[in-house]
């Protein structure tokens, strides 16, 4: 079992409770599907609180701090402040994996956008009422895929 | 019910036969929906293919032939190249619907990265070996939602 | 009286109707006010209108055909499409008034994002669900003040 | 209640007296509400104060000082100066709440201009002699809103 | 006597006037200090007229029209518009005349800045109420010097 | 009365004669008017010579060094070699005051290069023989005016 | 003998674990060619990882232990998570010879592209499902030729 | 069998003999592979000289003429000129074939200097001294590889 | 002998009289060398007149007039405005050989100006009066170098 | 006499090496000439070597070591790897006197090319098989003048 870990030298932007977190993950050797599962939140926004890059409900500090036999206090200064999203990743992405989901946006984006605009009308898919989540699949032939759900509201264009 | 169209002055870079396939989609007002229950294709797929942005076999080219009325010939010589993808959306995208796809990216592009790594092993998702949909839900409080799934291979990096 | 033109050689990326209205406001020598008022919209979302960055509704076209004495279908040929935003304004603005507001965004991005945290959670302020106007004043010595009024919906962020 | 916060590794940039300010006010539980207050100004102001982004007047640095316990003398030496704006934001800004701001620019920065030559002459909005504040809307659907009131004073372009 | 003329070919973004204002100074082999006394206006002012980066008052372009004989119909349709600034310049300029000028805001912007705010506080020179002239001066040792001046009013930051 | 002092946080590649000098400027209460004056040079000479973007001669050193009662062989150490010109400000700079003489430039540009062209033929102002200096004016009706001029010697192209 | 090695102020992001491989390379002066003899991988495979582009397999980080002489746990420690590729080299590389690597692609990409659409269909190269190795080849007049040889899997465009 | 083509709306910047050789090619109906064979030359080589990024010799432009029955004196005239390189692939390429390639050289670019500079010295392989192919490779699993060889002639740096 | 001409379709911004001066050069089949030895200037400030570069004096208008068999008034009017330089190279240089001659500057640029400053002070070498050549060398081993010398006047920094 | 230093705040990324040399030349107060005639190398190579753009030879290293009296070993533990070329200029370059250098590149760039091609074919001069030195002119009149001469093989392009 590999372990998605942090090196610091090479995030110098992320917030204090990233190292905090990632250091105890790889103390206890916890997937954040086995974190997911604990603290009763979906995998990617597990790793997403993990990036900074989502809120830490008071109930969440409580789980992640009794999980991970972190003192509560120190958590709580933390992790409860608003999210500084966004400086995880530098655009365009350079890491191979993250770059083909830009690649994905690049190419498709313009499809995406006519054929929601011919589905649903003038307006957009929320990234903020939002949801998403990645499921393995085997097909028959043995091959692996990887299917990435993304799930927002749908927001039209207001008149004025 | 209304169409998504093509503004020549809008994408100068498009290829040729974005021009054609968008008027005569004009023409017809013919939905990206329908023209793919008529070509036998995905949504995305199709409105990529109006973009420059996939490859036409030569079925469909006929087929995209016969249901627009289009000189077969002229349609044949404008979409049998292979695509120059990527030149449709300038990054990062000015369009309010692309860029929170790009948000996206740019907020879960590690979630995304620690989870699949975790769940994989070290590869990437295929954006090429890859397919994609969107579609319409309607939870119990009547709120509309856009979901967009994305479907790629998993390519394991090659140990040399 | 002035008005506001388009000059296209400046703005090349522009829609056709962009080129359809501004001449037809130039031979009526209209105001955005006395078109707002004709065509029963606020004024920032009829110049909006006008640079192709919100949508027309076929009431819109119809006034608009109307009040321009434009031909219908040509007008509905040139505005039904989903208006391709955001072309408009290259980024950093250039322009001084324009420039303007790029600074408020940049001097007070982070004050204002503190402040409607602590008023309304974690959530962005709606740039689609939204609407804007311009008002002048004139205080008691005498001196004009613009006023931008940005009215957007409050959407938190999803738990998931 | 929540409070916004300041963690130092992703803001490296900022003045000394943002760290001793958001220490402050952290350690106090204030909420820039409360603050804005106790020392008479405006809550954008007030947070604008903690990044850096406007001058304190002595009369705010007493106010400061007392409401904080903060060592007079040290308040004064981080605050006395003037500021160096602009440095807390990075543009395009990645922050999602931050970035809707940028994007109304984007969007109607034109539609902006072409209203407000036609109303006030040739000129710009002052981001100088300016005035900004955020309020909170719950309408009759219980649906929130936030509004930003932008006030600028108009500077008409001198002829020479 | 040398002129300074236009190149479409070189600047294909500026207005209509410029290619008419220009065109009619070629052929009326006229400078802009023959201009600028004829229509009574500052020889930069003149210029940046010609470059689209300056009102025309109605009494400029009625002088304009009569001293090129330029049909007045024209010119007005042309220049009674609001200017769209900025567009001359691509930034950083390359052009070495230009840069110069760009070279020392680059590094003497902070000096500025700093006698500046010792001097009248905290604030901005305005660029908007702001005037400019080039003067030639030869000193004793028969050296050419250029004298540029730059006059702003000064606006300090509103407290609010 | 105010004093602009440096906050290395916010300026990291400053040369360390600017942390020695700004510190002693703020230990002094010292205005750059009153500095000037001690070594016989210009204000905006100085404030760069505390940015490194100007060459203390070594009288400056003496003077500098006996003015602030600095230990003269580390202010020599500091301030003895070539200044490395241009890192003080990033562009386009962020910060308002420096901007607006950047937009200046940006709006001007042509407009000077034109007229100079005609007054001096092809050429450049000098940013190196060069001098510069901040006045300030009070109109008769008591406005505040900031002019600063800027000196050049003027370099004509080699014909080669 | 020369050897490459690691100025870790010249690439301040790269992983602890580089840091800790190129002083032990350094230390026993070892090539990269003994050291992928001594834990047969290839040469372009072990840089990789040394510069934190390759994931280390168990027995990896067994060999390298034990070749270099390093404690177990902390080589393991440092090599266990999963690669944050594409932090080395800044685009468009500064260093000559890696920018001659990127000529190549700025000069013969469409050229490959042609030639590979020609030869394998609508797909790519696969960077991922991927090796490379360097030769040396002297020709028949002492000259000294490099040779790189990319080989990757060809991966044709899903049909959706 | 499919041929790589050539939309000129795509590629604005290309030679006119680009135009004048790929509507050629796909009047025949022509391979690179074909042109190859027929003209003595590299698949690579003839492709690059299709997007104007090699230097045809007269024998070349002879060949071609004659292979394509095109007038000799207009190949002649587009094609005796030296190629203006570099114009084709806009950097970084969002062509997903190109980006393959470009990030192989962001992955690998210090892993390839460590290794060569171990071999050669301190030196470059030369992009200019080069000839590359692109070779196709089907293993025992019917799956097919693409071969991309680069070879550059060693240079080493100067002492001086 | 081969000649540099000029394909206007990948210089889309150079000044009109770059298409006549190319065009008779290709016309006459003569090198810069000749052109240089007919109009008595020195080649690259000949190849500089034709890209727009430098300033054409009336007797190099009528020089090339007569060697070209140009009508003289259509080229005084093209070449007599002032050049508007800069406009031929984008940065950084894509063509391979101009790429060059910026790798120098980057390689360089810190050892030229520590080594110039040593040897003249604090200052610059002027690029404007400046004049450079280009000459060939033959080496005892029969290789060709290219010796490029640039000469520019020393413009100490003013002390103001 | 003046010499040229280092100032690590402003040059982060330099190797070790800078850093221990530059201090030796400032306590030794050696210039480069003499550095240069000690070691027998040129005073523009013996500036690289100082800023890590150079390799310095066994020879070099026993050199500088005995020179500036510097701890053989440890000179040897920095200098014996491989130049990271490229990272001490930003370009575009905000030193003037570089910048210098980089406007002669941007202005001339074409010209040089067009005139190297025609007397040397198509090829590059050689930035690595390269030699590079400053002089010092003074004219009959008194004036200074700074002389580069640049030198390097031609290298062809390959026919393949």
């Amino acid at each position: 079992m590999s372990l998605a870990t942090l090196d610091v030298s090479q995030h110098p932007n992320l917030p204090k409770s990233s190292v905090t977190l990632f250091e105890a993950k790889a103390k206890k050797k916890a997937t954040f599907e086995a974190i997911a599962k604990a603290i009763g939140r979906e995998e990617v926004a597990v790793a997403a609180l993990f990036y900074g890059q989502a809120t830490a409900s008071p109930e969440d500090i409580q789980a992640l701090s009794e999980y991970f036999d972190i003192d509560h206090e120190i958590l709580e200064a933390q992790m409860s402040g608003f999210p500084d999203r966004g400086k995880s990743v530098e655009m365009p992405p350079k890491e191979p994996l993250i770059y083909r989901l830009y690649e994905i946006v690049q190419n498709y984006g313009y499809a995406y956008k006519a054929v929601m605009n011919e589905k649903f009308g003038d307006g957009i898919m929320s990234a903020i009422a939002f949801s998403t989540k990645v499921e393995k699949e085997v097909d028959k032939d043995g091959v692996t895929w990887a299917k990435i759900t993304l799930r927002g509201k749908w927001l039209p264009f207001t008149r004025f």
